[in-house]
């Protein structure tokens, strides 16, 4: 898999609020490795987003004073280019003949977003689980582009753990026949091996904590049961059972297999040769790093080895870590804890910026 | 998959030692879901033991003062009655129609074989993990039947997460196409599966912390890469590699599954309608649970929660909580930490049993 050049990549987006005169007023939301652009309803669409109660009037990320754009991924299925798209040089699909995938490929192309809407510095640049890797290397390879960085549960490099884990998910996919080298009929694909996927994400992106207090023993009810030997038999089963059955279908397998390949070769410190160089290299003046105790995909000691990085030149730097036990899902679920963070970091923010501009005292 | 009967069911099991004229100096180590019974090297049989270093003459488990007993597990695929077995009623391997299997059934092989010895009572009982398990099932069945109970690494019932881990191993073999509901050839059988299941169980049988320590980011060289799109990159993947190679063709996929499921299966509440109940009745004088505060299958507080639980009574119970980053399969690796503790649980019940007998004074 050689590095290559795209003809006429296509972006995905959505955009809520208005952006402004001055247009300083932008936030943009890179995603984690699945969701779409899609972050919250509007009149427009009416669907649920994947962070409804986070971004939207009077929201954390509040629309009625903000213009938020979330882009989906380069190398993702909704919308913009990636492996299940038309190669317009071909006219076929790409598959395994896209280009390798890197996190800073997915920057630069919320660079390129950026300019298109005249927006010479964004407000704020949020990123959570991969959206936060991601969000990193738009930060570092385009210094100055951003007055603010909020980050969440994700890290500066990918660590041995989530790598074996990622590596794993990809081998369920790669070794199920109808994957078949990536030549699949798209409608369809390598269900089998998805599904794996899916159930070994789910196992890491909650904890341990959370299944014992959900699920505890509790089997499924007798007329649930197939009578098959090896079938679901506990509660915890069925709750991977069903979510496998919803992502799939719903996602491109060897969209799948670039995204997460992704995510095991990014490294801040190949910018600049170390941790510390890389992390140096982001411009902004203030910067928000939250985590959670249970999570094992992106551990605590991550955010904390972030925000140590980030917290040089007399950037202001927050490093939260929530008591969260739903682990590194705890952001889209755990509302309660982290809306009260997010709005702060905004409202804080905000303050600043009032303070620059009109030179007046002001307290939180 | 109905509870059924065996017909003259075989046990394997390896002794070192002699048992002496009172016969109460015997040992009886259960094991874990994978070992055979060859615990340790012996002249007989001088290829290493899971356990080499641990049981032999004057190691932690001394083999100059012990009889120790090693019972392969029922169920499994090394000399014991399993699904890989002949049935003598059919002439046939019993695959899917071996009767569905207990961590209990285990325990109740064990109390044969040491009937068979003609032994009354164990100086001790031994059970790391899943040998834990089966140590506490023998122990609530069959009371009084020994002295003591070492158990380590282990837990007196399934969690969510350990299930739903096995659960994820079962549905690797049984989605492999090789597998062919039970029915491969022996020799061969679902060698994807079997590779999936064990590289899952590597990440969960080590840790987060090791893996950091050991292989940080550290890629393969360039002559052992295949230029494959997602081929193995990084050290990590390379040693899950190497350990799901070793495992499969050694291990039948039937039996795993059935080991597999009969430790989600186990609860010791379900002897006596509660936790407290069921390790009521465990008869010993003295236990030690030993456990590791980095294991994410048998977590540390569940060794606690035994520990609690078996402190009833007047008994001498001993909770250790050893800093080992190696998770799970540390009482395997890290010897150094682990040595001393089971020399410490067998010289102080040694020692204690001296003053019994001579009513003399003693000291450790």
């Amino acid at each position: 898999m050689q590095r290559g050049v795209l003809t006429d990549p296509v972006v995905a987006y959505e955009t809520w609020g208005e952006l402004n005169e001055k247009r300083d007023n932008a936030v943009l939301i890179f995603t984690g490795l699945s969701p779409s652009a899609h972050a919250t309803s509007s009149p427009d669409d009416p669907a649920t987003g994947w962070w409804e109660g986070i971004v939207g009037p009077d929201c954390a990320i509040d629309t009625n004073r903000f213009f938020v754009i979330c882009m989906n991924s380069l190398g993702s299925c909704f919308g913009t280019t990636g492996p299940a798209s038309i190669n317009p040089d071909s006219g076929k699909h790409y598959r395994l003949d896209f280009p390798a995938l890197h996190i800073e490929d997915i920057g630069k192309v919320g660079y390129e977003l950026i300019q298109s809407f005249g927006i010479k510095k964004l407000f704020s640049t949020v990123g959570p689980s991969m959206g936060g890797m991601t969000a990193l290397a738009f930060l570092i390879q385009f210094p100055d582009v951003s007055e603010s960085f909020l980050s969440i549960s994700s890290a500066a490099r990918a660590l041995p753990f989530a790598i074996a884990l990622r590596s794993l998910q990809r081998e369920t996919i790669r070794t199920d026949p109808a994957w078949g080298k990536g030549s699949y009929p798209l409608a369809e694909g390598p269900i089998i091996g998805m599904r794996l996927a899916r159930k070994l994400g789910m196992m890491t992106y909650r904890s341990a904590q959370e299944f014992d207090k959900r699920f505890g023993r509790e089997r499924i009810s007798e007329e649930r049961q197939t009578g098959d030997p090896f079938c679901i038999d506990f509660e915890v089963e069925s709750y991977l059972e069903a979510h496998a059955s919803k992502f799939v279908g719903s996602f491109d397998a060897n969209c799948y297999l670039y995204l997460s390949r992704a995510m095991d070769l990014f490294d801040a410190a190949e910018h600049g040769g170390s941790l510390e160089a890389g992390l140096a290299r982001v411009c902004v003046d203030r910067a928000m790093l939250i985590g959670v105790e249970s999570d094992i995909l992106f551990p605590i000691h991550q955010q904390r080895e972030l925000a140590e990085g980030l917290d040089v030149g007399g950037r202001q730097v927050e490093f939260i870590e929530l008591p969260s036990i739903q682990g590194h899902d705890s952001f889209l679920v755990d509302m309660d804890r982290f809306r009260p963070v997010i709005t702060h970091f905004f409202n804080q923010q905000v303050l600043k910026l009032y303070k620059k501009d009109r030179d007046k005292v002001w307290q939180i």
